[in-house]
């Protein structure tokens, strides 16, 4: 049953053209224009319209074949087609509560230098702290990869929080002091050279997956962070679906469990992320050191019960201890119901598990997915993250290689009017 | 930030330029060559062709301008243009628990005639009951608006359970007997003499509820049927989103409330409708009945608790009984989690609430909404269903519209192969 199709208009026509092309060139370059012809099903009157384009805005080179790489093309003129992806850079921007990540990439995403560093208390409190520490960061990176700031085309910038898709402004952020609210996206675009991209930390991760993790070639997957907060991104029909207003997937605020936490709501945290995310296990860790079963659970954090942490629950548990084992499971079935409500509305074929706590890996995957499989009606695959950390800036990277393209695609409407 | 575009082929390009030559024919005509390359943005060579094709299909008719309904175009030779709806005829037939509903329309989707009645005791209980219930009253229906099976051009079917996009094969549909598993695709197909499209029916109801109900105009919608089962059907970007493998929106599998009910889980229904759906409603009010703040509504059930429904209940509570008071509040509760829950991750612009429950109007629409925006990072609008139970029929109607619309698209493009 295919969907009906949007009509169609000139513009949106030599869109598609362009994008077919260049893809082309990227993919399969060197190549000439009688096979970009054949591989896009285009004419060869589109194809050299399209291609003289992108000669001229300087983004795809020309060559005489020479045998090198590939065989080389009969013919007297068997001139090649390549894509210049060292034309420009972009930037990928993870601003985290606890790390900021800057990564340089060349015009295809390949990473060509990048800069991480813990962010400050300063920072965390303070937005303006923040957009300087970010912009010194991109100083850095672009000091190290020695390219020039000019040659920047596109930004790309994760964030927490909803970020409205028009105007690149922030809110339900409480991780970030001051960040409520804040005009990201015209804050940074006055210190770059080229437009800055903003979007959600998990739309991004998402983003990032489907590029170059663990759901290539998936349409339809729901990726889930698991940290202090609790967010998810949906990916439909191979897209980042964002929602009305940005906040698609915000699970963290799922209403389950509010009656099961009778202390009060965690500064900013919603009902779901409170009651199953990282501060849920470090809470019922401290309460169980404060129990006689709960003493190894005390041991391990050197004596402090401020000391327990997701990651002690799971070092704990493995040990055998009961206590932790207790907690995990508790917070386990948490996760499951909350996961597996995502999973009744959406029905995607797999569910990616990222953020902090899914480093506990197996231990937390298998009995994860016995559980909401047992909880849906159609139950998807569960895997784990494969790009760990760098995925909301990978994604950011995407975002801007994106752009980089779409204005690519706009130049080809814009010649023709 | 605007989507990668999908890339460009030739076949799609000319069911684009089909698609929008045919939606500006039916929705300007009569309407000229000239005019229609105006309003396509399409060059007038291009016009021509989808043009020609289409005549020879026999879907639209050209006739010189007789001055009628619009004013006579300049020029010698002013021929214009009309599609001809009733070339040909489509079913939208809604199989329900309850009723059997089919309608007849032309190729626009105006219902010509229609068919309702309640299905039987053997027709819920019967796969093959069932099927030849339903073309019984195709049989009925065609007659009724005087149209030959012969000229049938494609059948929408809705019906509960889950609908594998591909196979048309019905899962998860306890509320008919011998339903689960069965090929309806294939075995309604055999019946009639075109293409039959098979869908979940609240799938249905939010394609209809776009084409011609609340959310016209909306992209980002999720429409909620709570009846005695809770489903949803998801609109994103303007269409039906089906999830993975049919199974999007069946937030009655929602985990709530698992712990509250321990009375044994209902046959066949998720943890979400057996704590919110009609059957809560009845079952509450039944223990209220056994109570003396009950005795309203045992009065009003005329002495049988058995009568108790969730309109009687609606109708006590209105009438200020405390015990349906009571009730209500805590349903509406349940129900505001359920729905908020999918609002969460979707961040729809609007909720759309439709089946039996949805009678009790303002009453369930204005405390819903308001318990739904406490509970949810970004508020949608809440409004009621436009179409109340002609939904699916509405809905079936129109993906047959659908599919004679694609059948001619692609009629174009193997025309230029």
């Amino acid at each position: 049953m295919a969907n009906p199709l949007p009509a169609g208009s000139p513009s949106l026509l030599r869109r598609l053209n362009s994008a077919a092309v260049l893809r082309a060139i990227r993919s399969e370059g060197p190549i000439s224009r009688t096979e970009l012809a054949k591989v896009t099903g285009l004419s060869k009157p589109t194809v050299n319209e399209v291609v003289e384009l992108l000669l001229e805005a300087g983004y795809v080179s020309e060559s005489v074949a020479d045998g090198e790489g590939r065989p080389r093309r009969p013919g007297p003129r068997a001139r090649l087609l390549t894509f210049k992806a060292d034309l420009g850079y972009v930037l990928g921007i993870d601003i985290g509560a606890n790390k900021l990540l800057v990564l340089l990439a060349d015009l295809n995403g390949s990473v060509v230098a990048s800069e991480r560093r813990r962010t400050s208390a300063r920072e965390r409190r303070s937005a303006d702290a923040m957009l300087e520490g970010v912009q010194d960061a991109a100083r850095r990176v672009l000091e190290a990869g020695g390219v020039l700031r000019e040659r920047l085309q596109a930004v790309g910038v994760g964030t927490p929080g909803v970020v409205d898709p028009l105007s690149g402004r922030v809110t339900l952020a409480p991780q970030l002091g001051g960040w409520e609210g804040i005009e990201l996206g015209p804050r940074l675009e006055s210190a770059f050279p080229c437009p800055v991209l903003v979007d959600n930390e998990v739309h991004l991760s998402v983003l990032a997956e489907r590029w170059r993790g663990a759901a290539q070639g998936i349409d339809d997957a729901f990726y889930v962070q698991i940290g202090v907060g609790i967010g998810g991104g949906i990916l439909i029909g191979g897209d980042v679906y964002r929602g009305a207003s940005g906040a698609a997937g915000e699970i963290g605020y799922l209403p389950l469990f509010a009656a099961e936490e009778p202390a009060g709501p965690l500064e900013g945290l919603g009902p779901f992320e409170q009651a199953a995310g990282g501060s849920a296990f470090a809470r019922l860790g401290r309460r169980a050191a404060a129990r006689p079963d709960g003493a190894k659970l005390l041991e391990l954090a050197g004596g402090d019960p401020e000391g327990i942490d997701a990651e002690l629950v799971f070092a704990a548990a493995a040990d055998g201890d009961r206590a932790a084992r207790e907690i995990l499971d508790e917070l386990l079935e948490r996760l499951a119901r909350g996961i597996a409500s995502a999973v009744v509305v959406l029905n995607p074929s797999t569910v990616i598990v990222g953020g902090g706590i899914s480093r506990a890996g197996a231990s937390l995957l298998e009995p994860l997915e016995w559980r909401i499989r047992e909880l849906v009606p159609v139950a998807p695959r569960v895997v784990l993250s494969a790009l760990g950390d760098e995925a909301v800036a990978l994604g950011a990277l995407q975002l801007a290689v994106q752009a980089v393209e779409e204005r690519l695609f706009e130049l080809a409407v814009a010649e023709s009017a």
